[in-house]
């Protein structure tokens, strides 16, 4: 027993919020589950991308949530290969109001309180990842269980998440590997899992001011809660289990490219679309924004290092950059 | 007569959207009146900024809005004084649902409509000037008409508007010039305006996940119709004539100051924060996304070209970067 402990806390960035003796005392329920498959992923993505940045470290923090729980972010910085790497494990509880919890639902159902006041929790963990490369694309995910206590003691319980690429420049092999992981990854629990969830993707991710997507897509899904607890989460695990074979193999194969002062311009510009979409539309980073007691450094963990806005600009057509404007503009089914 | 038209033409960047022969038809109308205002503002604020940038010109856009009106954006971008200077004149009329209608308004008045519908004509001139320099401020102004006509044919009319400053380093000297210059013009009218725009200003400009005010403030007013429409107008005027005098003699002081990489990255990372609030709080962006048939590169033409966000970063006590802060969280009187 102690042996598995101390192999946890090798794989872990930092202590889970919950401590890991409880997590283990309580190792049977799904929340218990749950926050070892975030913390477990949080130690994984960012070992995965320490290995690839030599020179440069994952700063953690660990950091307590006055009204009920905290979380561990950890940020590598202005390294070699990443201009911003984030992941981000929180796990929250306390008291929500009718209206903040019906708010925190994508579908919006009401939930009866008891004395105006719902106990409930919050965990995920998410990441977004802005290489130097312009030839490397940004990548994000987030998974997350919710579960709310009504007033008749019924717990509600759903989950959500996704995994998306946002490329400077259109590499059909990339795209066509990305979508093909995730796509195994969810397979094997149901055939109609990735093309339901890929186009919710491409729907989520929509700038709609631009008439632009955000990236090139990959999975996203909110507010599932069928066909059961125990199935909803082995196919969360599996998506989790995916990020690194998604997209390690993308920085490995372009991180060392050669690319001009123009290529990175591009990448800047749509650095400036990327801050775009998280703060106009984003329903997490609008949720953490009003979210009392949320920590903003943790939230806006997602903006790039930086970012460029020019006025009217336009690529040449038959551009490399015309050509991922087209895809973002109409995306594109990768894998069949 | 021909000889003032031809005064005219000299003073604007481009031909005004109603036209210039009909302006002067109807001159003694408050809606040409405004739109000569907003016209020569333009041309004034852009042969001030272009003075002291010879090497950079403004690229001037006469653009048409399919469901009525259009307007005039002028661009200097990646000057030697300048990164980005925009000023942008818009006249835009049609129909508004009773819905749109009672946004526009920030008491959120409700008007009749006829049909649902109501006929609608917005105007205004609006800039955001980013310098290159970190010690010459950021300066942003607005000045905007609206009139909409309810069911029984009464004109709701309103204005709205404001100047602000957002310097990357306090200089006090500066902020004193800048506020004076402001009171004086508020005084001419009534003395009651400046101390209650100068706090309008510093309560809209407020970044609420930061705790910070984007800027030390200037004045801000929004659905202004007393004491009435003349005097109203008038007022405007006073503040529209007021923004070269606020803003140039600063940038004329500043614009050789010497200045460090650091002093550049902390103007960076305040670029930042202008995005924030931009994005996530300005109710006339938010407005103007929102808003079909907008035109979305004028409307972000107020980002700066370039930001930076870095996670956690804090300036160390009794710096310069920390002074700026204190001001931001807690503003100052800057003329009594």
């Amino acid at each position: 027993e102690e042996k598995e402990e101390e192999e946890l806390r090798r794989r872990f960035m930092a202590p889970p919020v919950s401590g890991l003796r409880e997590l283990r005392r309580r190792r049977r329920e799904l929340r218990s589950r749950m926050e070892l498959l975030i913390m477990e992923t949080q130690g994984e993505v960012c070992r995965a991308l320490a290995a690839l940045d030599p020179g440069a470290a994952f700063a953690v923090d660990t950091w307590e949530r006055k009204e009920g729980g905290g979380g561990i972010s950890c940020v590598l910085q202005d390294g070699e290969v990443f201009e911003k790497a984030g992941v981000n494990v929180s796990v929250v509880f306390g008291l929500l109001s009718e209206e903040a919890a019906r708010q925190m639902r994508s579908r919006g159902k009401s939930l009866k309180a008891k004395d105006g006041k719902l106990p409930f929790c919050a965990m995920g963990v998410s990441s977004v990842i802005h290489p130097k490369n312009p030839h490397v694309p940004t990548m994000h995910f987030n998974y997350r269980y919710f579960e709310i206590e009504e007033a008749d003691g019924t717990k509600q319980w759903w989950f959500g998440g996704g995994t998306d690429l946002t490329p400077t420049y259109l590499n059909e092999e990339d795209a066509v590997h990305f979508h093909k992981t995730l796509k195994e990854a969810c397979d094997k629990h149901d055939l109609k899992l990735y093309p339901k969830y890929k186009k919710w993707c491409d729907d989520y991710f929509y700038i709609k001011h631009r008439g632009e997507r955000r990236g090139i897509g990959g999975i996203f899904f909110d507010d599932v809660d069928s066909p059961s607890k125990e199935e909803v989460f082995q196919f969360v695990k599996s998506c989790a289990k995916a990020v690194v074979p998604c997209y390690i193999p993308i920085v490995k194969r372009h991180c060392h490219d050669a690319f001009t002062p123009e290529e990175k311009l591009w990448q800047q510009l749509r650095r400036g679309r990327y801050v775009e979409f998280n703060l106009v539309y984003d329903r997490g980073t609008k949720f953490g924004l009003l979210t009392p007691g949320s920590r903003i450094e943790s939230i806006l963990m997602s903006l790039p290092l930086t970012a460029r806005w020019e006025y009217m600009h336009t690529p040449p057509e038959s551009s490399k950059e015309a050509e991922i404007l087209e895809v973002l503009r109409n995306p594109k089914d990768w894998v069949h």
